[in-house]
């Protein structure tokens, strides 16, 4: 068990920096060592902010902010901090729900690759209702990519889903527009017949978008852009139909009546679908442990995305990573 | 109005000939004039159908069979024939649930390209709650993109959007992963630039999965693989939210009884999500109305695709699209 703790990037998110520090007090207060990193003058007055370790940064890469561009410029961002604390070993893991590109480019330039790892890729877990959620990577990292990258992201991904979600062996599948081998783009072509030939993966040929949240497949393999797509447009269909249940639900003070007996039920269906539920996503393949928040993360989603952080130190999964797909 | 019949492929789809030949007859009974195509061999028995006008085809191009061969191999397949009889005036356009590469490429080898259109796409119409639904192009028709078939996509989408659901000046958006005009692949990029310099186009800029589901956006062009990623990863994610709910509210007797009274506006949410309810998608581009209904569809499904094709007719959907992109 290590002791380091979680750097936390007080400063990302659309809501921060008031939910992520009260996330992260919410962890400390679990048990799980914090060190928060931001800039003074803008926490000053958060209760409880003065129990909590402390990296000063006094930049702040703002949300819309071309991120390499952020990265070189603001050296002493709390993105860069964050990451350094990590390369420096004053932190076992990142946390951020800022500037996605951002985050990884700073995870990147500082934590630098895991060595023959030619891209690092964002996993994000996919919720299945009734069973474990599909990883889902690149979900943005890579706009665009070489099949060779895609072998890797399937290699990460597969490693990724047995750290944690405990999956014994991922079921990997590659997103395409058909299960036939001879479907898809070229860039899908090329690395089906990869994966086919490629040790140690369980690949299940390919998938197309109505598997990922069914039980069908553990692991989805795309290219960044068709993940990130993806990714949103779940996000956005998830959003539309609760709103409309919800309003279909308020229609007539009956329909609201009945729809109040089954609060519970949709409680609980409600939370599997939520984003926050899983804390984020990973950026794999950088030699750290890099968790990259939704931009909206509240309280509850910075405690979890510190938990994940925690427990992929704890299981050691960069060193998995290195084992399954590094060079050395 | 066109007194030609719509003609049906009745041997196209999971559930053909029986649910095909029932939506016909339910068409042919609402007063649309039908025309059946397929191998009579296959038909005789069915109740009513020797009241429909018949095409003999005695070949079958299967839901699985490579789609350029099995048109260029079976010219006698209901496919094929159900695309000469639009060529030929004999019919006033085609519905098939069967095989859509074969389906596509029917179309367009015997009906022919619009002249100036570079590549016909399929335009799919994606449920909005509470709103008209978005369309999304192309859907699968092609895989691999130049950034001038998406222009054309997006003056047909537009096209299609004003003809089919009455949207005065469609608000038309690129499918990216970001709204900034720097964010996308190549392929994006390039397209970009070339939709905001299209007279015309009501142009909104770029547009993330997560709108597509809204009304702030009413045609969503992406490449064909993309498109038919998007289109899948929606399916799926509507399928399996409805599972969800149900399981949750069969869980208990409480939440039966408590669901049993929410029926009604249940009912209405899940036939608006569902695919079948605008009656398939259209191939945008080729010299007649071609719908292709999904490869599942009941007879509800048939007889909403057979209203749209023979609405498009009524509306001079090919003439629009003809003085909208057509080069003469």
């Amino acid at each position: 068990m290590t002791i380091l703790p979680v750097a936390v990037d007080a400063m990302g998110g659309d809501q921060a920096p008031g939910e992520i520090v009260a996330g992260a007090l919410e962890a400390a207060a679990a048990g799980i060592p914090i060190v928060l990193v931001g800039r003074a003058a803008d926490l000053g007055g958060i209760k409880g902010i003065d129990e909590l370790p402390f990296i000063e940064a006094s930049e702040v890469i703002a949300m819309g902010e071309d991120p390499a561009q952020g990265v070189r410029r603001k050296k002493d961002s709390s993105l860069v901090r964050a990451a350094e604390a990590v390369r420096d070993g004053k932190a076992s893991a990142m946390v951020s729900a800022g500037n996605t590109g951002a985050a990884m480019a700073s995870a990147l330039l500082r934590m630098g690759r895991i060595r023959g790892v030619s891209r690092p890729a964002i996993a994000t877990p996919i919720p299945v209702p009734g069973a474990s959620p599909t990883i889902l990577l690149d979900a943005g990292a890579n706009a665009e990519c070489q099949p060779e990258w895609l072998v890797q992201f399937a290699q990460m991904g597969s490693v990724y889903a047995q750290t944690r979600f405990g999956v014994v062996e991922p079921k990997v599948g590659l997103l395409s527009i058909g299960e036939e081998s001879s479907k898809g783009n070229s860039l899908v072509k090329e690395t089906h017949e990869l994966l086919v030939s490629t040790p140690g993966l369980r690949f299940v040929g390919n998938v197309e978008g109505r598997d990922i949240m069914t039980a069908d497949v553990d692991v989805v393999v795309a290219d960044g852009f068709t993940g990130n797509v993806v990714l949103k447009t779940l996000e956005g269909g998830v959003k539309a139909i609760i709103r409309a249940l919800d309003d279909a639900f308020d229609s007539t003070p009956e329909f609201a009546a009945a729809a109040q007996g089954l609060r519970p039920a949709l409680d609980v269906l409600y939370e599997t679908l939520d984003p926050d539920t899983y804390g984020g996503a990973v950026l794999l393949g950088v030699a750290g442990v890099c968790i990259i928040s939704h931009g909206s993360s509240n309280a509850r989603a910075i405690v979890n995305a510190i938990r994940v952080g925690q427990e992929m130190v704890d299981q050691g999964l960069v060193a998995s990573l290195r084992a399954a797909v590094g060079a050395g």
